[in-house]
């Protein structure tokens, strides 16, 4: 049924988005505010329905052969919810950036330019069987003044539909548009494709699941991506690593929770050290219960696994990690950049020649130095609410926050001046 | 010939322009601007080379019927050539925007976070028939630490290999690698199709060239695009305007240079005003040898011309302007951001609120008051260079000097810190 509405009816529903958003572009920060604070009122209140819903989407995923890992990722239960509400509270409480001036000069013939923040519009989001996703992105929007247009999968169908219906009387009664968030859901596969395609009415997409997932939008998009990639994270142990802080580092980076995009997948190991830093890592990371894979005989390792199925750049997102020795600090700049994702990637070092190189010459969103990977997190970097992790050069790169989801605007003002 | 090179052969190429990226990422300013001042003094040098090659591509041009626009683009001549070496002079004057500090904050845990301007990497930039072009991106790339690649058309093809190789030379002789500058034009057609689909090895394209090229990049790239578009550019003659500020705007917007992007293509009229104003902006227009164009009957004005082919969406770049009557601020509003191309619009108003509701609510890359849209300049804005102008939201938005062809990094520094 919802496969056979006319997509006029999807461009008719991204019209609205777009005449939401340029009231939310001119909405102070106060009534944004009001409306993400109803919003997660309107959550908790909800939550017998929002319950109910993802039980029915649950149990069609299980009868569906849901993989275990998406059955998890779609479940709701009271704690979440609670989560969301928390989340979106805090969102209501961070500085606003629209308007804020970047740039401002006077030009000799006395015109006043001003570059300030202001929202992009139109953004749509991507993604599969998350909910939580459903409510972080519509409040982040509205944090940033931005309308939102969420395709969220048909997995999570019904718990979306519910939040989303939830959401919108939310921000009616803080005097905005109901058009203000929107679910294509109902347009099925078709909405995905018509939604990167529709320039003019959709300013920004922001995908979020898996690599197949982003591949895909970046490359059938003709409206600008923000691509959130996947972390092909990389450890250097150089040779004038500390042992025992490389190891808390390791460890803590790969084990301290291991589905994360910021989580460790490869551990290069200067050969100067190798001889005692290559079995000290295999064995702590043994006992800590994480698989070793290399592609070469590991001095003072036995029985290591194979490399995965991409070799070097192989997204584990598990308790398995690569383990290689390199001959200097330049084999290991290289390796980086050959086989990440240009994610995050650390030192580990007390030689600040090295570390400085590293940092200077690793081509990656976060580079670190004697810091576990985890960090790259807009939490943990202090932005309060993250869109997601950008891999990408253009427009942001790193953690997202509210900033990153504004556009900006040249502002001139003059007393009729005309160019000779 | 070319035609047939092993597509291998491009992608050995683009290889080495990131292998050049990555040296030119860590060479300090000085290196690179002596690099451009040696470009500067190349390519006076080779004047008669470049001279030569570029009558050898107009008379081909001509044989081929190129348009006499296209000629004109494609015409070097001695005071041509000395204006880009004048001009790559001044860029090495500017600041170097790699390694600014854009954020820094220490978190609670020790973590010293900051984030930096680091070059994309390799650009691409994809144009027609303009070799002032090869030469001016050549300079504002390794300005910004970049390497470029330049596909610039099969009709300045002598021309800009002859200014390529001089480049090259320069930029050995400042001890910077060859491959920072170069051309693919000796792959024909298909080179331009291999740019735009080189993920991983171009970092950012930029195409500079008509409507067609731009929509071409846009919808077949899945490298990040930066959109240097079109400008359908509005003036609205508020109720409030002073008649005589607005025809010195109208004038200046429409008729100082006709056939950039930032020129004047239709002007609104408050209803309130139209009576008096339409057939003095009409009049004002036509003795400056304007043709004016209307959809409707103008009211003091007889035999205007039907609007162009786009309607209200047509960018004449030409002694043509269209002249509609609105009936108040909010219709100027929806118009301009209904047929606009989100390029530049100003208003002519007395009014302080009717200024504010337009700056705020036009959705346009640089929005004025009271001033002439052929501001939008990077010249003019004082950045000293100018990539193009960005009609696009994400990563750069007006004119781009140096820092739009930046990306970001953050370094994070620790000693020792693990996630809890």
């Amino acid at each position: 049924m919802a496969e056979t509405r006319a997509t006029d009816d999807l461009e008719a529903l991204l019209t609205e988005s777009k005449r939401a958003s340029r009231t939310l572009g001119v909405a102070p920060a106060q009534q944004r505010h009001t409306a993400i604070l109803a919003i997660a009122e309107a959550i908790e209140q909800a939550a017998g329905a929002i319950l109910a819903a993802n039980a029915d989407d649950l149990e069609r995923g299980r009868a569906n052969g849901l993989a275990q890992g998406m059955l998890d990722r779609l479940l709701l239960d009271r704690a979440r919810i609670a989560g969301l509400a928390d989340a979106a509270r805090a969102l209501a409480e961070l500085p606003d950036p629209v308007g804020e001036v970047l740039r401002r000069r006077t030009l000799p013939n006395g015109l006043d330019l001003t570059e300030v923040r202001v929202p992009f519009g139109v953004i749509g989001v991507i993604y599969e069987a998350r909910p939580n996703v459903t409510v972080d992105l519509a409040c982040i929007a509205l944090g940033s003044g931005n309308a939102v247009v969420l395709r969220g999968g048909s997995a999570a169908e019904r718990t979306n539909a519910v939040l989303v219906d939830a959401m919108q009387r939310a921000i009616e009664t803080a005097g905005l548009p109901r058009a203000s968030v929107q679910t294509i859901d109902r347009f099925g596969r078709d909405g995905a494709g018509r939604l990167m395609t529709a320039r003019g009415l959709v300013d920004l997409l922001v995908p979020r699941g898996s690599a197949a997932l982003i591949e895909r939008v970046v490359t059938e998009s003709t409206v600008p991506v923000i691509e959130t990639g996947a972390g092909v994270v990389h450890a250097f142990v150089d040779r004038a690593a500390q042992l025992p802080m490389a190891l808390e580092i390791l460890l803590n980076a790969k084990t301290q929770r291991t589905s994360v995009c910021n989580s460790l997948e490869t551990v290069l190991v200067h050969r100067e050290v190798a001889e005692t830093a290559v079995p000290a890592i295999a064995t702590a990371m043994r006992e800590a219960g994480v698989t070793v894979h290399a592609d070469a005989a590991l001095p003072g390792v036995e029985g290591a696994e194979p490399l995965g199925a991409a070799g070097w750049s192989t997204e584990h997102l598990s308790m398995d990690v690569a383990i290689g020795v390199v001959d200097d600090l330049d084999a290991a700049i290289e390796h980086v950049n050959r086989y990440g994702t240009h994610h995050t990637d650390t030192i580990v070092t007390d030689d600040a020649d090295a570390a400085g190189r590293f940092l200077a010459e690793v081509d990656s969103a976060v580079v670190m130095h004697n810091a576990s990977t985890r960090f790259t997190d807009g939490g943990e970097f202090g932005f309060g609410a993250e869109v997601g992790i950008s891999t990408q050069k253009a427009h942001a790169r790193g953690p997202m926050g509210l900033p990153e989801l504004t556009s900006t605007k040249w502002i001139v003002r003059g007393s009729g001046q005309v160019r000779a």
